[in-house]
C-alpha cells in the first residue's frame, strides 16, 4: 500500500519513507492550515478523532462565555438583551454560518436543535405542497430525521407517507408527482459518503418536489452552495465541525422564495413580527426570524458565535482538500498496517465522495476495538451494530495524529488487546 | 397609608416610622431568607426588580460553567456524555425542579424552550381527546402560548378552535363537552394575578377536558402541588425565578397517567427508547424522556442546574410569605408616596391572589417612567401598551431595595424627570 501513501506526499519530501512518522510530520509541515490547531484547547494525552460527533473547544470560547455570564448576565441583567445585543444573536450567528454553506446572511438563523429545526422546515415544506402525500428519505438517514418525519405525519393526521430508499441509486426513481419533499443528509453519519446535492435537488425539483438537506456532517468540511443548488430548506448542527460545544444551537436555512406566509407551526413569540407588542394573535415576521420559536439560549449561542469567528477568512476549498487528504492517509495507513484483522472499509474510496470521516466495520469486535482505542488515548466512536467511525476535523487534526492513531490501532489488533471483557461492555456514546 | 405599612412590620420594631428606610432595614433584619442574597452576584449600583423577566446570576454558576466548558468539554470531549453524565442532565435537572412544583422527580424534565415544550404537551393533550375540538385560553394569556396553539391548529388541519376567555370569570362557563384542553398561565405575566389551579383543574376535568398550566411566573414563588391538583401537563421557564440564565432550558411536567403512547410529535432521537440503537423507526421511551427531542444544550443546562442547587432545603411557604410581604410593601409605599401622578394598580390588592410581581398602568408615561427609573438604577420593565411591571424575587430582593426604588420613583414623578424625549423612545426589552 506504500504507493497509495505517496499520493499524500508533498513533492519536496519525496525522500522520506512513506509509512513513517517522519512522513506524517512532513505532511503537517506542508499543511497551510496547520497553524489553526493552536486556536483549540486539546488534551495532551489524547488523539481526538471524533470531531464529527463533538467538535473540540476553541480557545476563545471560555473567555467569551465568562464575559457573557459575569458581565452581560451578572451586571447587565435584563438590559443585555439590548446592550449586549442578545436579541440579534440568532441572526448574527446565522449570518456567520451563511458563507460556510453558500447562503445569503438573511437566509440562515441559529436556533433550537437540529431535530426541532427539521420539524419546522419539514412542516413548512409540506404546507407548500398540500396535495402531495409522500416524503422520501433514506433508510440509512440519521435516525432522528426519520423519527421527526414520523412525528410530523402523526401530527398532520397520517395523510402523508414516509418512503425509505434502501439504496441511493433508487432515490431518483421514487420521485413521482405525489412526492412533496425529498429529505436527505448530505454526508452520511455512518460511512461519510456524500450525496450529489446539485443533482438530487434538480431531480426533486423536476418532479415538482421540494428538498431538505441535513448538513450536520458537511458544514465545516465541504464547500456548500445552497443558493447555487437552488436548495429549498436545510438544517445543520452547531456542535460537530462548527465546534459550538455540547448541544450547541443548531441552524436552519430557508430559500428566499419560501420566506413569509404561515411558515412553520412552532410559531412562538420570537418569530412574531412584533414580539414585544404582545398582540393576541400570531403575525409571522416574514423573514428568517419567523423560524425562531422561544427565547434563544444566550450562553450556548455566544459559545457557538465565538467558535464561528475561527472561520473568518478561511478558504473552504483548503478545508475540503485537507479533509480528503487526512481521510485518504488514514485509509491507506490502516490498510497498510492493519490488514488481516477483519476491518472492512465502508466509506467511499474515492475522496470526492466522502466527507471528513472514515468508517470500518468489524464483525465481532467493533465496540471493543473502539473501547480499547479510547483506553489508549485514541478517541473514535462506535455506531451500532458494527461500525468503527473516525472523524478528521481539518481545523485541528494533524497528520501525525493520524499516524499515531493507526500505530496504536495496529498494536491493539496485532496483540488482540481489544479482546478483554471490559471493552465489550456497551456504554452510551453520542 | 401609613397604617397599611404597619402590617408588614415585625412587632419588635414597632417604634420606627413606618414609611422610613429604617423600617425597611428592620424588615430585612427580621427576614429569615435574607442570607440567601449573598448567593447571588448583583451589581452594586442597581436595584433589580426584574427577576420575573431574567433572574439574577447565582454565585455558583460561573465556576460550574467554566468547569463544564474547560474540563468536561475541553479535556473530556465526547467522553463527558458518560463521564460527566451529560446524558442524564435533562432528567437530573427535572428532578431538582420537581419539589418546587409538587411533582414526582420522574414526571419533570428540562428541555428546549417553554414555547417548544408547550407545543409538545398541547399536541399530546389534543391526541388524548381526539373527538373534542376546542382549546380554551385567556385573551390575556402570555401571547406565545396562544401563538403556539394557533400553530398546532394550523398543523393539525384546522379542525380545532382556540377560544379566548376575556375574563377569568367566564372560563368555567366555556368548559363544555367539546373542550379538549384548558390552557392557562398560573400567574399572569402582566398583572401578577394568580389563577385557582385546583378549582379550574377540577372544573376542566368535570367537563372531560385536560389542563395545561404554564408556570413561568409561579415556579420559585408559590408553593405548587401539580400532583395534588391532578394536573395533566405543565410547562415552565428556567430563566425567571429559577435563575438559570438568559434563555435557559425550560421544563415540562407530564402526569404519570399520560406517559407512554405516542406522546408528542417532536419525536427526536433523545426521546427514543434506545437513542443509540439507531433503529430506523421511532419507538417512544415511554417515560418522561419521551418529551426530549434533540441533543440537550449542555452548557445552558448545567448553568440551570447550579442555580437550582440554591433551592435545596428551602421552604416554599417562606418564599411565598416573603413574596406577599415584598409586593404588599411596594404597593403601600407607592400609594403612600406617589399619589396624584396617574399610576393605577392593576395587580390584585389581596396578597393571596398575586405572585411576586406588581404592575401599575400609566396612561401616557408608562414607557418613559420605566426608562427614567432604569437610567437612575432601578430596573423594572414596561409591557405594552401602558404597564409598568416590577418583580420581587424572594431569594435576593431586600426590603431596603423596595424602599429605595419607591423613593426614586417618587422623585421621578414629583419632578417629572421621566418626561424627556430620550425616555419616550421605545427599545426592545424582554
Amino acid at each position: 500500500m506504500t504507493s497509495a501513501i505517496t499520493s499524500h506526499l508533498d513533492p519536496e519530501h519525496a525522500g522520506t519513507d512513506h509509512a513513517s512518522v517522519e512522513h506524517a510530520s512532513a505532511l503537517d509541515a506542508a499543511d497551510p492550515l496547520a497553524g489553526l490547531r493552536d486556536s483549540f484547547t486539546l488534551p495532551a494525552d489524547v488523539i481526538y478523532l471524533d470531531g464529527n460527533s463533538l467538535g473540540a473547544l476553541p480557545r476563545a470560547v471560555p473567555d467569551r462565555i465568562a464575559a457573557t455570564v459575569t458581565d452581560e448576565w451578572g451586571d447587565g441583567l435584563i438590559r443585555s438583551w439590548n446592550d449586549a445585543d442578545w436579541i440579534n444573536a440568532p441572526r448574527r450567528v446565522g449570518a456567520k454560518i451563511a458563507p460556510l454553506i453558500g447562503a445569503a446572511p438573511d437566509n440562515v438563523i441559529a436556533a433550537d436543535s437540529t431535530t426541532v429545526n427539521l420539524f419546522k422546515v419539514l412542516s413548512a415544506a409540506l404546507a407548500l405542497r398540500p396535495r402531495r402525500r409522500k416524503i422520501i428519505t433514506e433508510t440509512r438517514n440519521f435516525p432522528t430525521d426519520n423519527y421527526i418525519a414520523e412525528g410530523v405525519i402523526r401530527q398532520t393526521g397520517g395523510a402523508h407517507r414516509l418512503v425509505h430508499a434502501d439504496d441511493v441509486k433508487t432515490i431518483a426513481d421514487l420521485l413521482d408527482d405525489d412526492v412533496a419533499v425529498l429529505m436527505l443528509t448530505h454526508v452520511n453519519y455512518r460511512d461519510g459518503s456524500v450525496h450529489d446535492m446539485a443533482g438530487l435537488t434538480r431531480a426533486a425539483h423536476d418532479a415538482g418536489a421540494l428538498v431538505i438537506w441535513d448538513l450536520a456532517h458537511s458544514a465545516g468540511v465541504i464547500p456548500l452552495d445552497l443558493a447555487g443548488c437552488d436548495v429549498d430548506f436545510a438544517v445543520g448542527c452547531g456542535y460537530k465541525f462548527l465546534n459550538g460545544g455540547p448541544g450547541a444551537p443548531a441552524f436552519l436555512y430557508v430559500a428566499p422564495r419560501h420566506l413569509g406566509g404561515d411558515g412553520q407551526p412552532l410559531s412562538g413569540w420570537f418569530g412574531h413580527a412584533d414580539p414585544f407588542g404582545f398582540a393576541p394573535h400570531y403575525r409571522p415576521a416574514g423573514d428568517i426570524t419567523q423560524y425562531l420559536c422561544g427565547t434563544p439560549p444566550v450562553i450556548s449561542i455566544v459559545a457557538l458565535e465565538a467558535a464561528l469567528d475561527l472561520w473568518d477568512g478561511i478558504d473552504m476549498r483548503q478545508i475540503h482538500a485537507k479533509a480528503r487528504q487526512l481521510t485518504g492517509y488514514f485509509i491507506d495507513l490502516v490498510e497498510a498496517r492493519c490488514g488481516g484483522h477483519g476491518l472492512a472499509l465502508i466509506s467511499p474510496r474515492d475522496a470526492e465522495l466522502r466527507g471528513a470521516q472514515v468508517a470500518f466495520t468489524h464483525a465481532t469486535g467493533g465496540h471493543a476495538i473502539i473501547a480499547a482505542l479510547i483506553a489508549e488515548g485514541v478517541i473514535g466512536d462506535f455506531r451500532a451494530p458494527d461500525v468503527l467511525r473516525f472523524g478528521f476535523a481539518p481545523l485541528y487534526t494533524r497528520f501525525v495524529d493520524v499516524w499515531h492513531a493507526v500505530d496504536r490501532l495496529a498494536g491493539i489488533l496485532d496483540q488482540r488487546r481489544w479482546d478483554r471483557p471490559e471493552f465489550h461492555l456497551r456504554r452510551k456514546v453520542t
